[in-house]
């Protein structure tokens, strides 16, 4: 299937609804109306008709969406099933918690290392690997071809370790670091901003109020 | 000021343009155009414009936005200069990794609880805190009257942890739970999905293979 160039809020929207039919599927629902996924989403119907027109239109047909196809096929478009390798920089309580993330696992993504440069961490445990020395990184990604780094270093060191990574041929970057790190060619980036949605939070406290 | 009602895709911008006007004054940059804002944001300048009317236009004169003033105007949308209680709820990594996130207090979030129900966690400190028994959370925000609530909870807890939190007084609750709670009457909530923005990585990613 050749898409169409995909406008970047469309996309965004991919991973939601990829989510929302995983939850129907967990309740065993295999069909869905377009005004029934359009209600749940709280996006019009003829929007989704226009978002997934991007992909081909997913065929819906007489009564409705298929929902196990729906999952599978935008599964597919946003990567996985490709069973990505994913390393984690920096093992503190955030990237312990990253580790954690159960979720990483059920959407394909294969955590293959940890890397700190605090040789105290160094051996210890995390989830089911073992942390390893920054210093050896450079070896493990020749070896082992990650593809992905989550960056849970200090915003200190944010850029120098995105410059290394990228330099030893890590494509995409997940940076919770909290310094936004520019797109560059043949790379991708996500930059999280956690407090973006806390800001969301206190924009629709305040309304409460009003 | 009196707003008019604002569409949800604007006023999750508002965070975005909050932050990188706080980065311009860090640069010490007091003035910017609305061609360079839309330049830095990705969006375009008449939807800048548009955005803005929604909160009066903040006064664009001759040859830019006066940054400090714009900056300052945002953020009192957001409510940010509220002081807002804040309690975190989960003393396990995530919790950790939020209670040491500077950018809470920076944002003019007081952080003034922790709370976990693991006896072996009570008393240690967290940040600047030190964790309490959630079987104490009752009286705790009966004497304080915290506004918000952060979850970082196992999945399995967070529907009646959220419910009793909510039947307690707690008004706005910041959900990292991997459960979606959904909205409820004079109660605002914000369900943080960290793998959407990984799988928007992933397809990325994707994009950039093809």
């Amino acid at each position: 299937m050749k898409e169409r160039k995909v406008p970047d809020v469309v996309a965004r929207r991919l991973p939601r609804y990829y989510r929302y039919l995983d939850d129907l599927l967990k309740k065993q629902i295999y069909r869905i109306s377009s005004s029934e996924l359009s209600r749940k989403m709280g996006v019009t119907a003829s929007q989704i008709r226009q978002d997934f027109n991007f992909f081909g239109g997913f065929g819906q047909q007489g009564y409705g969406y298929n929902v196990e196809m729906l999952h599978k096929e935008i599964g597919a478009i946003l990567g996985l099933y490709s069973g990505r390798k994913t390393i984690i920089v920096g093992a503190g309580y955030l990237g312990h918690a990253l580790a954690n993330h159960t979720n990483f696992k059920k959407r394909g993504f294969m955590l293959v290392g940890v890397f700190d440069n605090d040789k105290a961490k160094v051996g210890r445990k995390i989830s089911d690997l073992t942390i390893s020395d920054y210093d050896g990184i450079a070896d493990f990604i020749s070896e082992n071809q990650p593809d992905i780094a989550i960056l849970a270093v200090p915003r200190t060191a944010v850029k120098s370790v995105a410059e290394n990574l990228i330099s030893l041929g890590i494509k995409a970057i997940w940076n919770f670091s909290y310094t936004e790190l520019d797109e560059q060619e043949n790379v991708v980036i996500e930059n999280v901003h956690l407090s973006d949605s806390l800001m969301m939070l206190s924009y629709k406290l305040n309304a409460l109020d009003d």
